[in-house]
């Protein structure tokens, strides 16, 4: 590019837990021009259905496609006015999204949650991420593979998830043989939007390898361990699903005339090979080599390393060689409950008082909380908690975790427990960074990005004074949405006036900013008492030692049922 | 009495940890004419110390002996007034207080808090029951008693509380040597309000006996004992409380002119011996046999049995032989955390979303929690709670627990959470009914009195299901001032219109509900269940396996520090 041809943008389209984003991004510079949201209309579906207001089950969590086309009519309009950019300098789009994330369609792509004979059935909807139903069907697959001695359930820890592709797939087979069978095609929600913009369906190497057990040298698993899982599984692959895996960084097809329409950019313009929403925040964090974790920290954290060799790592998500770069082996670690979990605090257990002082001082909540909770020092309340509100992830893959508070006395006030859920999501960080540290994966700096560092320093520095680490943060306040755009430039290519490859564009579109956290040498010490007694009683909890918190789902569940 | 003389009455004086209450009765029939309330001024002091704002210790916890006063000037001539019954028609007065709640004093009585030279220091004021920073001293207490093999260790379930009479009195000659040396006399406030009504310095043997460690047939523990936990306490019984013990039943003295003025009744009026609320309130509640427990439940819950041989039960209070009733030992339980953890939660995690509900529909915030934790089945919410809040009593005898509750999930509500803390209560409360009946002391039935049975049924049933056993409840709603009343009444004596005894008074007047609360099979089994996984968790925490409550309270004091 020179002074002379004008620039040229990409937009990123950031697919979350309650909403969509676009970003429209300056492709030389990653300066961000405009961005929009829109909230999905029928957001999480966890209570009951649309339409017919049946009653899910406990640990169901769903959501309607339609938010997703609407996310593509709603916000890249809205920036491409916003920023009053000619839409023929729209070079490429990328996305990113949620995952797993999947959903059962028919062969031109319909959802089956569109067509009216299986609107009213739970299993035709898309299972969000944090479906937790399917643990029965992930306990199957594990012990099934352990019983076959399947090499590839080393990759990920020893254990597959609840929330990961085949999981939800048996879930509808076990549950919903009908449904199964009227899925032409079963695919990630990422791969069904680049399949609405491109009419192209693609998949995509990264939810392949990291949430269904594909791997670039190996494929995914035998047909014959599908058939042990179950018989109508064994063709799942060839019949429903596809062996082509496209890698990340390539593109998947051009933007059709009817995307065209919904969007307001030009036919032909380059879409990128679908991505998952905290792999692609890694370039956008500036990250392309090895030692540096990334934490995309929202309603959940995903922490995400680059290694330059293969190791086993117990309980971790799993790795993928060129997963998250080519070259490099990408490991993925995760917490299931953050942001989430101080949302369920502010809605459920902040009394009125402390309302009506954030009223009064005109601040917000949150705000609030953090301030009273930044007066406390390191182990002032008393109070340890293990951060289980939604299961655990890392390194324990146990989604029948539950949460747990302990010290409380009748002088304990909000700001404490609030500063104790903090403190325990932390540990879980430091949990997960001395999995990796111990196991040969070095972590020794974390780059955060997310909406947590902006939203609660608090938090930062206890992660910092935490883990013992150094913290930076990323300047970009959408990072998946600016990794998704750096995507869509890498789709465009070089003569369009993008990028030949990622790691071209990471060091031209991404930055950091100059301020990070460095950890506290006293709170140190005083949390480093406090994490000896968490890991006590995370592995009391969580290995075997007392299950009371399964035994208790199961009381819970047959109370619900009587 | 004949239907010629005019009716008798009696006033019993109820001294609780908020506030104190007159009751005046229809020594005849037990039928209460006329009932006044005084709120202490000064409340419990646990934050900062009247006049001075000098800010207390954690877990300490005081009163103003000036607010004792208050309430015989307050609700005496208040019950006087509004039963227009004549004042030489009062035939006697009782009382009964919290214990162990005790204070220094000067040899005429005066608390050392009201002389100026000691006001700034708190260990010049009241230490309330719930005072609980004289644990290393009950730690002292324990362990030369064990040490030394004293015999009455036993009589007390093998453990002294910090809450006692002599672990508070240590505590005073720990930190605060001049003030025990200024202390003439050390003695419970419940004996000390009896000397201010009457001029006569009187002893009880219901305090003397459980929380003193002084016995009907063995008198105090040899001098030699206190020496061996400090040589200056050596001759602390006979330089600074007495040996002369009065029973239950008996008579202190008589009203004086100064207290006749301050109540408005005649100087002579009878004046029974103190006792505790807990324990006048057994009669109270008909209960005059062995078999029935009493339960009195308020901020915290008082377990009283009779039995009629003596037996070792681990972990109970303690046991005094015509401690409660004459001819019969006197088995004493506690929790120490009841209505107090329902009132934290309510101020601490109800949002304003509730309060204001309860607001709309014009209802009380505990109503409204209550109403919708009785809408879920027992097991459905899938939480479980140690009720340790404020420590344990009874059987772990150990306040340096603290509460836990585990099993949260992002969907749990707040009143799935009020009631874990109900149940909480209830696993708390069936620990001590086992080990009763697995000691001895057959417990086939519950009484209970106190405020909570009045105002909060599915307390109530829970209880039931959780103990599998039918609980009635005291007609009264005042059952300790009744009690105290009736004790009054026989301190006047049959001459004067009152009784011989307690035995002839409890069926003359004390009544109960004929409603009750019977265990429902189904709730019972799944609660049997629950109270598995509390017992195993109870143990874990409250037996040493796992001492994380005491290290975080060790952490929290020393973060105080810092």
């Amino acid at each position: 590019m020179t002074s002379s041809t004008p620039a040229k943008y990409a937009i990123g389209v950031d697919f979350g837990t309650e909403s969509g984003r676009a970003l429209l991004v300056d492709v030389a510079t990653g300066h961000e021009l405009a961005s929009s949201v829109y909230k999905y209309a029928n957001g999480v579906i966890d209570e009951t259905l649309p339409d017919t207001g049946k009653r899910l089950e406990p640990d169901w969590a769903l959501q309607d496609p339609n938010d997703y086309i609407e996310v593509f009519k709603q916000t890249i309009p809205a920036v491409v006015q916003e920023s009053g950019v000619d839409p023929q300098d729209v070079i490429g789009i990328g996305i990113d999204f949620t995952a797993c994330t999947m959903l059962p369609v028919k062969a031109d792509g319909t959802p089956l949650c569109f067509l009216p004979e299986w609107r009213g059935n739970p299993h035709a909807w898309v299972k969000l991420w944090k479906h937790h139903a399917a643990q029965p069907e992930a306990d199957k697959i594990n012990e099934t593979a352990r019983a076959r001695g399947e090499a590839w359930l080393d990759r990920y820890g020893g254990k597959i998830s609840s929330e990961w592709f085949f999981s939800k797939t048996l879930q509808i087979l076990d549950e919903a043989p009908d449904v199964y069978d009227a899925a032409d095609r079963l695919l990630e929600a990422a791969d069904w939007v680049v399949w609405q913009l491109t009419g192209v369906e693609t998949r995509n190497s990264c939810t392949a390898g990291y949430k269904a057990m594909w791997s670039k040298r190996e494929g995914f698993p035998d047909n014959a361990y599908f058939a042990a899982l179950d018989p109508r599984l064994e063709d799942v692959i060839d019949a429903k699903m596809s062996r082509d895996i496209q890698s990340i960084g390539s593109k998947a097809g051009e933007l059709t005339e009817e995307a065209a329409g919904w969007t307001g950019l030009l036919p032909g313009t380059a879409v990128a090979i679908a991505n998952v929403d905290a792999h692609v925040a890694v370039p956008a964090t500036t990250v392309v080599e090895t030692g540096r974790m990334v934490m995309i920290m929202g309603t959940s954290i995903c922490h995400m390393v680059l290694g330059d060799e293969e190791r086993l790592i117990p309980g971790i998500c799993g790795y993928v060689e060129d997963g998250i770069l080519p070259g490099l082996f990408g490991y993925e670690a995760g917490q299931s409950c953050v942001g989430d979990h101080f949302a369920w605090f502010v809605e459920n257990c902040v009394p009125a008082s402390y309302e009506r002082e954030a009223q009064v001082r005109g601040i917000d909540i949150h705000e609030l909380l953090e301030e009273k909770a930044a007066k406390l020092k390191p182990g002032e309340s008393g109070l340890l908690a293990l951060d289980w509100w939604n299961g655990n992830r890392s390194v324990l893959v146990d989604v029948d975790l539950t949460g747990m508070l302990l010290g409380a006395t009748l002088l304990t006030k909000p700001e404490e427990i609030y500063r104790a859920l903090i403190e325990a999501t932390a540990y879980g960080t430091r949990v997960i960074v001395d999995a990796f540290d111990d196991n040969g994966v070095p972590v020794n700096e974390l780059v955060a990005c997310g909406g947590l560092p902006e939203r609660n320093k608090l938090l930062m520095q206890i992660y910092a004074d935490v883990t013992g680490r150094e913290i930076k943060v990323s300047a970009s306040a959408q990072t998946p949405a600016l990794g998704s755009a750096m995507f869509g430039a890498v789709a465009a290519g070089e003569e369009a006036g993008g990028y030949a490859s990622i790691y071209e564009a990471a060091p031209k579109m991404s930055y950091l900013q100059e301020e990070a956290y460095k950890p506290n040498p006293e709170a140190q010490k005083v949390y480093d008492q406090l994490f000896a007694e968490y890991v006590t009683l995370h592995d009391y909890f969580g290995r075997g030692e007392n299950d009371v918190m399964k035994r208790l789902k199961a009381i819970k569940a047959s109370a619900r049922k009587s």
